[in-house]
């Protein structure tokens, strides 16, 4: 009936096919975009038995199988299940639910797993779904199925792949909040080298106020304090265990879920199987925190690239961190900022996709929630990546302190600080400002900059105004004046620079 | 040179005009779909001098200054912005900033416009382009333009929106907070109700496992604890004060950001002046927890609108919460639930308009940022109208025990129970669930359930098996047997009961 | 119970309450963000009788009736609602489904209520949720009910409100198609002024190669050509009539569709009335051409804000297209184009809006469907506000030509087309690249530019060398050398310039 | 410095590393998330030289290199790039630009890099930054240096990239307008199957009126009409060549743009070169396209999973397409639907991805736009598969015809079509509607259906009541009444089932 569309002319031949990527995997593997799936070999799948394969007598369509397997993209989780499988069995065979020698066979034939898996010599078979069954189809083998078969007691598919997913999730954020720290260090170190360089800071990216070039780093700083801050509490909501909430009831067995908990760490274990087994929060809470701090980063981006246009020619990154011509050596492409920026569609892309997956989905698992691991994985590993971008740059950054000083003298910039001067020397407050505006018209038709002034010509406009411009034409004077909490002034930067110094302590601790 | 396409034609007129919105309001008006903007009369305003005017001889083009007003939408910070005033004109006087007199007199000002406003009495003027600067103009008609001309003294418009719209999201997240609380008070009442109905819980909206109602009422009540704990921890993120950051580089005047702080509640004072005017942080966060409450929402919607179908007819809504039809009374529609669905979109669509305008920016204050508001005005909006009618649902959802009961106990929703039990009487783990199986597979062929099965039938299947049948097949035991933390057994609901009837009374301290 | 939190507290007060915007619409208002929602008078509403209420002893809640409310928004739907209920009413006639005379009272009627409404002078009476059935209810009292009554036949709310919402967006994108062919007509004209311009182009914010700047004028020209051609063609999908379909089946009555889609414009009727209302696919689509448009204004918008930086310096707004400082009359804040860049994630999160509430729902109309409209509405006026500020910004930028031509010159963006003259004087394709680079390397050793290089220099450094560089520094050399169709060079340009020209007096027919 | 944070403690260990996923690819590679790349050995790479490397003395900082490389990806352009370049090569050597004899070695050496790579055979070098080089790489190493290095004569990455995503965006354009149509195909085969089979439809998941099954397979058709019509919309603009716009300005040679479209099937060639380069509206398109398809395919899920549940029962999906339990042998899990809903959120994100990246971006080609791949890359492939899915589902759905018959006739959904007999059979008709109202109370309070009406019962009610009944209650009758176009009648859905044959019978011209 179809026949008018022959079925190898309309489905895109795979690119090529990938070869043994887990020792000696020989199964089928296609590629959809850069996503790279290894399915089972489905013309030896049909006679093979599925767990669940009950009353299904012809076993499951190939196609259906290949689109409903997540082996391609959950083997990352194969530590944090062998991690949990460990702590379960051990638990198991101190609650006396299962013999206690065969608990420690379990432990042994998961240890000896791990070691095949580490050394990318673990042997899949076309029948494993995910990475769950494929451990526990390789157990059977090396303890005998009586034995790892019991591995499953008081457990469920559903309880299991949550708790590996938060455990794996829990790593990724412990190591995201390095990175933040990293990044804030060097953002710390760098300010702490130019409390004196003075700068123009832009609002409307025209020059408004002159500021030292420590204050903008430290604007990130604080940035990237509030993004850790945020990973830290998401991380509370993430390292509770919902490992006992079995399918959705919990289970029939005396379980020790605070033994389990122990052992693998978690802060806290559920409180009502039917949301511990559906909740994932935690994945979208996590995916916020990545697209929050990657918004910043984009923005720290984007003033690198700007800064470091000819035309700017105030920063500069290293030749290595950038792409050049070898026709036009002198041309620097700031590839890392731009593909930083870039990336941050992605990251949103993956918190919209999450929150869109769970919108409406009744209690408790449901398939869709399949989807929920590869935009925390690929986050993760995007995320680390630009934060050590990031690191990198603001640590090799070139700074033109000579021109920041010329950029930061002109323009007026402080127009307002001769105008607060004038109010603090007396003048009615209504007057200042519309003084000033008159002088820099003044200013502008004679194209002279405030230092080039002379006090008889500032006398005429305004009595005052000659002690008022007294020093406030520098730029340096300038920053000096804002003494205030969280304000430029060198001393408070310096200030500054001390509390972070004891947080920083802190964190290493 | 565009004749040929009439200005009159092009635009599309608007449907109608407002009249007097705001008491003598008599400016111009446009509807741009809902958003009703309201926009000065341009005919009058070229005359008029703005506060930036100075070089700028021909003024502002009309439609470039409705472009860009945003007294449409922040009229909602007034109460706010007063507050602030009021609080920085005292700390002007107190540190001598400004005389104390005047400082008295601009917070008796400040109140009169206060009690304008609340009445619906404030007159607007064309030339307001945003609710500081209308504040501040008739606070100079009543003070006199030299006194109220000093409010501005050591500040600037960038701290000043940054501080009003922190202090307006922080009312708003409590208002949402003590939403989300009753709603869990309305979850835990009917959890309390329903300990003892047995009701089957679903995955893949397939019949699963017996449990109580109230296990699902809770799992929900857990979902928004998370929640409320979500905007408690944003809520310390809120509560920082810009103000005194002035443009972005902090200001000359000796200001006391703490006193300020303290009198208008802050938590915290910012502490680097120019992250504090570039930080919207706090608004994406805010938005993400709508959206993940919202996500909840329609979870739980979803699953009312299931239950409340015909077929399933086990939940049904109070008549006036419903829409029904005058020729088929038997009809009703859920209108809430569905709308409350509906409306997750479009707080996934403030998120990610926030996260957009923020991506790229670079320091400090940008235009784009205007567009920070009006996402957020309507998610607080919206989210507490849907907080306020989920709780509605909850409180007054009618439960059809009887129809849940049947619908627990057929579907061998016990067969994970019996096999538990067999295992439990000393049959070897591997064979339990082919027995189970095996019975299901019996009874099917017969078309009868667990409870129609003679002892002596279940005997020939499996020795062990009449013990194990033995009260297994009742779905209410099924559920008891869940007595693991976080299970569905009533004893560990009525514990867990008891938990959240104590964190429920630490809410109300 | 809740007794608690007192509601008077944990509701936030609205800020005021808006009188009159409707003539004598008296009823309640809330504003949520700056949405503002007309409410009916609950006091008053109990005692009302909805047309469905029917079984419905108690009438609706108020609030819920407050939360189903769409009046506040689909109001501007009103003559869209009116253009439809008469043609319907005609065609009913005509079919003689109901008597010729009563068809009549109702068109008569119909034109009394448009205006009504124009004038502002419609009352609306608390009981109306949305626009339509306010039309209706008001008819019945012009007509009488017993003849107005009649205009209902043969049509539902649903088929009534999807034909109404495409007549609008039909209009909207009709408007829009306009506002882009004039935003094109000034960049095809800025760009007939700009053709011997010379201009760095930019790739990574780097200079890369000089173009005319009309090339960078046509570049967005293309962008808006693409975008007009996709609301073309969403706008024959948008105008399909799905009036007929009924609530979901079609009607019993011998009604002629094709007579009132001619009437009202429409292309063609829906083949199937169970899609017919519940498809919001036009909507969706407009959004994502609203979506893309605003990309490339984002685009222009950036590349202007950074062009007229006082770095670049190369493009100016005017004066009154700005804001500035009373205190540093020469700062220009480039606040448009900032506001247009920052309204872009606006429409993002419009268009996620609409595909998310769309996302699992099950066929037909549900009442999700009602939070359709509101992201269209804003979106429309964002759009048309955008393309014209977009306009103006084009037709009225001034241009630094002096300038350009000095940073086209610079920076050796000639380089590629030296190598390329070596190649064409015969030099071994290899060897250029490397030439040239050396000769870059050595100009920057002796900091000269191309055209400081003696030809005796150049020779030494490739005997070819000094014939490719006869002429090739120029910067408008190398933009006359890109004479490929699609390339730099002016001819190429004014070949293009011509066929837009009648291109743009096709669009005018 | 940062010692206290060990880099290998901070850094996650990839879990396995890949082996040679193409042929003898010996580089590194990690793994983020599912998403493998494939990484050159950094080890051996600091004394490799780029072809930009011109000034930079020391190389790419191998972590730079690894964030910027691309290979991990855009190798699926393999085939795109060598037709691309057999096309430029065979244009250059006939416009002379390089001799015919090299142009003919290039074409030959392609083809042997085809063969290698199709044969997997391909080495790739750890120095390949992208496919793209990589090509290039070997070409000059079958050619000799001397006649592969001419290649790149008249073209740059810049406009070959774009090129290459263009086709490939095409053929799966292609693929999926093919797959689109064999659903449509299913859709209408089984729509004519159940012309006669009645089944309730709904609004708001409640009984409504009843149509024939048919009607609501067609209703998907029609979704799916739409979704193929905007594909094909789609295609004629990502189907325009941007090759010979070089870097952004075009290019010194004469090349023949044209005579390359034609050998690549373009339809035509870009107008501006700098707009060529910098468009990606192509690929949001794709993407939007996409978008809007899943829409459609979650909805068809949904129902479909709510009409297998056990409570509606009226659809089943056969055994070999769900998953079940080997203990539960009559539970069935719809994970097919499930997915496909779940994925629908994943498509969104990757459109929000795309408009994200290209917000704000000046001109022209910016680094960022590296990231437009993967979305598009990813979401064909799960279009495919999505497609391919619901084909399936939708061509072996069972369908309970006698289950549908008994829920269609129930519920009083033919209570409207009483009232319009009343109204055809002389009732005024602001009574019909109150007489059915009375009409069903009546036998709500007797718990009977129209059916077990008497006929002197109807009459007591109101007098025309008697014959309007006569056969109106009949759920076919209803259908078989709504004789319009687009009407639920089954002679309107022949009608229109032959006019789709007709439709169906173009398409495999």
């Amino acid at each position: 009936m179809y026949s008018a569309i022959p079925a190898t002319d309309w489905h895109p031949k795979p690119a090529y096919s990938l070869q043994n990527p887990h020792g000696a995997f020989t199964a089928n593997h296609i590629e959809s975009g850069n996503y790279i799936y290894a399915f089972p070999d489905h013309t030896k799948m049909n006679d093979k038995k599925k767990a669940w394969s009950g009353r299904f007598t012809a076993g499951q369509d190939p196609a259906v199988e290949r689109f409903n397997a997540s082996i391609g993209f959950d083997r990352v989780l194969y530590k944090q299940d062998l991690a949990l499988s460990r702590a379960h069995a051990a638990m198991l065979g101190r609650q006396k639910i299962i013999p206690k020698k065969d608990a420690d066979k379990i432990v042994k034939g998961l240890g000896a797993i791990e070691k095949e898996m580490d050394a990318g010599k673990f042997v899949y078979d076309p029948a494993d779904e995910d990475i769950h069954m494929a451990i526990e189809r390789r157990l059977k083998q090396i303890t005998g199925p009586d034995v790892g078969g019991k591995l499953h007691t008081a457990r469920s598919r559903n309880d299991q792949v949550a708790t590996s997913f938060r455990m794996w999730t829990r790593q990724r954020t412990d190591a995201i909040i390095r990175l933040i720290r990293r990044l804030q260090r060097a953002l710390a170190d760098r300010a702490g080298e130019h409390v004196e360089t003075i700068a123009p800071a832009y609002t409307h990216l025209q020059q408004a106020q002159p500021v030292p070039l420590a204050h903008w780093f430290l604007a990130y700083y604080e940035m990237f304090s509030r993004d850790a801050e945020r990973f830290v509490a998401a991380r509370k909501r993430i390292n509770v265990m919902p490992l006992g909430s079995a399918a959705l009831a919990g289970t029939n067995f005396p379980i020790d879920r605070d033994f389990v908990a122990r052992e693998l760490g978690f802060d806290a274990v559920s409180e009502n199987s039917m949301d511990a087994v559906s909740d994932r929060d935690f994945a979208a809470e996590f995916l916020f925190c990545v697209s929050m701090t990657a918004t910043h980063l984009s923005r720290l981006s984007e003033e690198l690239i700007i800064y470091s246009s000819a035309e700017f020619g105030v920063m500069d990154l290293p030749d290595d961190m950038c792409t050049g011509s070898s026709i036009m050596p002198q041309k620097k492409n700031p590839d890392v900022p731009e593909l930083i920026r870039g990336k941050t569609g992605r990251l949103y892309g993956h918190l919209i996709s999450m929150l869109t997956m769970l919108k409406g989905l009744p209690l408790a698992y449901n398939k869709d929630m399949q989807e929920d691991k590869e935009p925390v994985f690929d986050a993760a590993g995007q995320m680390e990546a630009m934060l050590e971008m990031a690191e990198m740059m603001i640590a090799r950054l070139d700074v033109d302190k000579e021109k920041l000083a010329i950029r930061a003298t002109g323009g007026f910039m402080t127009a307002v600080d001769v105008a607060d001067r004038l109010v603090m020397a007396g003048a009615p407050f209504r007057d200042a400002h519309e003084v000033v505006g008159k002088l820099v018209r003044y200013c502008l038709e004679r194209q002279i900059d405030f230092g080039q002034l002379k006090p008889q010509e500032a006398k005429k406009i305004h009595p005052l105004l000659e002690k008022a411009m007294g020093g406030a034409v520098s730029a340096m004077d300038s920053a000096i004046g804002k003494n205030v909490r969280g304000g430029a002034a060198p001393a408070r930067i310096r200030a500054r620079l001390k509390a972070i110094g004891k947080e920083m302590a802190r964190w290493e601790k």
